[in-house]
């Protein structure tokens, strides 16, 4: 897609140029990002928390660098190769969130650990802790490792007290590996809609991090580490004073799952919508409806369509018309649209949407003012 | 990713290197994939039509070469992107089958058809034609077009034998324009399971197109290419003596979504499923079911879940478990699989799928062959 990108590259610095980026497009408004950046880091500081945010979210160096560069005690990578790309441009502290297990892997991890002392991963399993302790001790690197805790989500963690417990001795055991602590994220609990049952479910979880912390001590073993939790309980975990810091991600972009999530007790929507979809009307052939050039590559499309917030009379209703193409329903069924109209949509969910694109266009005020680069996109890691 | 992108690259050629490949990762099976090739075009030859695969599916020049090798008359492009990519990469014959309305899109479109003048694009709107004449004039380019007629989808397309000459004539008219014929493409009717049911269907939409072409001819226009069908109708469409040639898509590698299709009267699968995803077990703590690393950023997920093949029990069934990783339950509800286990998918709908890796990692027998570049991927084009 390297034309793509060349031909809106063209567009940068020109007034009028946020109009006219070529389409299916994934923009980020850079005001909306940095407030949303700059306030959350605030919410913390002023709460008494670290954050620690998921870069699964926008897989992108010069988004991680902002948020480290706004007082982020680090950032965290789902998959080795976003640990890398954050690596390498600049941002070392990086907790990859999940085990490392293949031996390809593992050598991988191996060598960015050796460039960047700070990289910390996650094990579950005894046997999993056996072959990083091997593959570390004969490369001579040390690797910083958190006990994953199941809290209630079991998709991965040791599953009580005393199994995390035993994993952190086996890992305090072994000589090339540092215990720093626990991790535990249940992502069952982030979008549940409502405040007050969304806090009563969280604090059932983050407990389960604070008894396998509380066991992993009393083994007199360290544990200065407990983190989790999310942009979904980032107003409610912390009050329970045993996580180090939050996991947030999706509060970088916001999103339309978001949008119906009562994110905090009062002011229930402290972020802005800073990721859209831009595209454009290719066939007008019919009243009352346009075919677009963003379909189901171009939109993850779980729970929610696509929310059409500019460029279109509003009643507008985006649906998916195959792979390649959308549809824009009007209100008025006689209307029709114009060919090349733009429309801004944000995204129902933005991990999953982001991954589909390989580049971020960045706006501010009318004009597209940067390209990013999602360097850590792909499928795979 | 280009650290997983080297590190399966180092495998190439070494025995059992397929069983070794990092994961997640999109795999091809060489000789299925030849085997579909092969297949499609000895069938097209002995019922005396053409195929014009549709390259949206793979994205792949390689591939595109491949089709072209064997026999077709030109290989399709939904994106400007992809056909990009394919002259890039030898095949100039490209039909790209949605029209170029962006000013920037035509800028580039002409770029492609001053250096390849077998490029063929189609159109559907009186005001997106003039525009491409003021363009294509303005280059001293010739651009060849079709006009695109709606079978009955109406995604694009005009709406009316009428309307489709009224097309036809502006284009014949255009100095930089050459009318070439007409395209219709019924994407609703190729997923209709049942043989019989999608005959009737498919019948009356190609009938459409050959209304159009009727009306366009009687004009005393040219009408050389009647273009449109898809996988789903190969086995109806030729029959009726109005297309002169298949828009072939998904056979290239099969589907799940395909696997519920009686595509032929006999014989009715005869394609082999030649497109995998390999993922791994990363976390095993429950008796039951197991994590792996291949969630919604690996699969698409639309109507059928992905189809295990091999590496667990016959019965295990994968469910996504998040963005980044799946759920493999067991039939046995007491047992667990080793980590690292390795899992071979079909996977539910191909085109979206694909999309969302960078790499094709090709398989022959024990071995990893190859690596071919996904060249058309990016969610835009």
């Amino acid at each position: 897609m390297t034309r793509l990108r060349d031909y809106n590259r063209s567009l940068i610095g020109q007034p009028g140029s946020r109009q006219q980026i070529e389409t299916p497009a994934l923009v980020v408004d850079l005001d909306a990002l940095q407030t949303n950046i700059d306030g959350m880091q605030a919410f913390a500081t002023a709460g008494g928390f670290n954050i620690r945010p998921h870069g699964k979210t926008h897989k992108c160096a010069e988004i991680a660098r902002r948020q480290m560069a706004a007082g982020a005690v680090g950032v965290c990578a789902a998959k080795l190769g976003e640990a890398e790309v954050f690596a390498a441009g600049g941002v070392g502290q990086v907790l990859l969130t999940s085990p490392v297990v293949a031996p390809g892997r593992i050598s991988r991890l191996l060598d960015l650990a050796a460039a960047h002392p700070d990289i910390i991963t996650v094990a579950d399993d005894p046997e999993n802790v056996a072959a990083l302790n091997a593959a570390a001790l004969s490369r001579g690197v040390i690797l910083n490792l958190l006990v994953d805790v199941d809290a209630g989500f079991h998709r991965f963690g040791t599953e009580s007290p005393a199994a995390a417990c035993a994993l952190a001795q086996q890992i305090a055991d072994a000589p090339a590996l540092r215990l720093r602590g626990v991790q535990g994220y249940a992502g069952d609990v982030q979008h549940i809609a409502n405040f007050e049952e969304r806090r009563i479910e969280s604090e059932k979880r983050i407990r389960m991090l604070g008894a396998a912390r509380d066991a992993i001590r009393a083994a007199g073993l360290e544990c200065d580490i407990v983190t989790g939790g999310g942009t979904g309980t980032h107003a409610i975990d912390p009050a329970l004073g045993i996580l180090t810091d939050v996991q947030v991600g999706s509060y970088i972009f916001s999103d339309v799952q978001y949008d119906h999530v009562e994110l905090r007790a009062t002011d229930n929507h402290p972020f802005r919508n800073a990721l859209f979809v831009y595209t454009r009307v290719v066939s007008a052939r019919h009243d009352g409806f346009a075919t677009t050039d963003a379909g189901s590559k171009g939109f993850s499309t779980e729970d929610y369509p696509p929310q059409i917030v500019a460029g279109v009379p509003s009643g507008s209703v985006y649906s998916i018309f195959g792979d390649e193409f959308g549809k824009v329903t009007l209100p008025d069924p006689a209307a029709r649209l114009p060919l090349n109209s733009l429309i801004e949509c944000v995204i129902p969910h933005c991990d999953p949407t982001l991954n589909l694109y390989d580049d971020l266009y960045i706006v501010s005020g009318d004009k597209l003012v940067d390209i990013w680069a999602i360097e850590g996109r792909g499928g795979a890691g």
